[in-house]
C-alpha cells in the first residue's frame, strides 16, 4: 500500500500549504515562523493517532449494532525536553454520546490500539507512553489507561 | 511540552473536523466512508514527517546565510500488508530552488533527520526505514538514502 502527500513552502503567509494529488489543501505551521492558526507537525501526528483509532473504533461500534449519535476526541501529548523531542506520553480522550455499551467501548478501544490503528502503534513502538481515556454518554469510564 | 488537539465527527460528510482550540479547522479523512478529498490519518503522519523536517532544513540553511527562493516537499510511504498496517518505508523528497550549496543543504538534511525532526525520529524508532531524495535547482543530488 502506497501513499504520496505533499507541500510547499508560502513564503508569503511562513506557512506550508499541501497539493497532494486529489487531496484539499490544507496549511501545516512553520512552528518557528507562522502564525499559530495552523496546526504544527507534531499535532498533525496526535491527529493521525487519534484519526485512525477513532476510525477503527466507530467501525467496530457500528458493526456490534451499537448506534453512535455524538463522538469527539481530544489527544493530548507530551514531548520531551531535549533533541529530538519525540513525544514521549500521548492520551487519547474518546468522549461518545449513544446507545453504545461500556464492554462494546471499552473492547473497540483496546483492538484498535493493541491491533489496528497503525499510527498509534508506530508511536508505542517508537517510545511513546501511549493511554486513553474514555467518557460514555457523560460518565467517564476509563481515565488514562495503559493502551 | 503538552500540547492538545481535538476533532468531532461529522455525520453528514462522514468525515472528521477539528476544532482544536485556537487553529483553523481541518478535515480528517474516514477511510472506511469518506470522499477521497480530505487527508487520511496516515497522511497526516507523513505530512508531520515532511513537515517538521523542512521547518528544520529552512532554518538551518537560513543560518548558513544560504537563500531559499523555492521549496516543495513530497513524502512517500509503504504500509505493511498485515495488521496493524504500520509506515514500514518513507522517502521524503525535498526539491530545493535558490543559492543553495549542495554541502549545506545535504547537511542540513541530516542533521534534521537524526537529531531534529521529532515526527521522523519517532517512526525511525518505531519501525519505519526512513530515506531522502534531494533534487537542487533541477539536479538530483540524492536519490533514497539511508536517513
Amino acid at each position: 500500500m502506497t501513499l504520496q502527500v505533499s507541500f510547499k513552502y508560502d513564503s508569503t503567509n511562513e506557512r506550508f500549504v499541501t497539493d497532494t494529488q486529489g487531496r484539499e489543501p490544507m496549511s501545516i505551521r512553520d512552528p518557528f515562523t507562522s502564525k499559530e492558526i495552523y496546526h504544527t507537525p507534531t499535532e498533525l501526528l496526535l491527529l493521525g493517532m487519534g484519526g485512525c483509532s477513532s476510525d477503527d473504533i466507530l467501525l467496530i461500534l457500528k458493526k456490534r449494532k451499537n448506534e453512535v449519535s455524538d463522538f469527539r476526541c481530544e489527544v493530548t501529548g507530551t514531548r520531551a525536553e531535549t533533541d529530538p523531542k519525540t513525544l514521549t506520553y500521548a492520551n487519547i480522550h474518546y468522549i461518545i454520546n449513544g446507545k453504545v455499551d461500556e464492554d462494546s467501548a471499552r473492547k473497540a478501544i483496546d483492538l484498535s490500539l493493541s491491533k489496528y490503528c497503525s499510527v498509534s502503534i508506530l508511536a508505542k513502538r517508537g517510545g511513546t507512553d501511549l493511554r486513553y481515556s474514555l467518557t460514555l454518554n457523560g460518565k467517564k469510564i476509563a481515565e488514562s489507561e495503559k493502551a
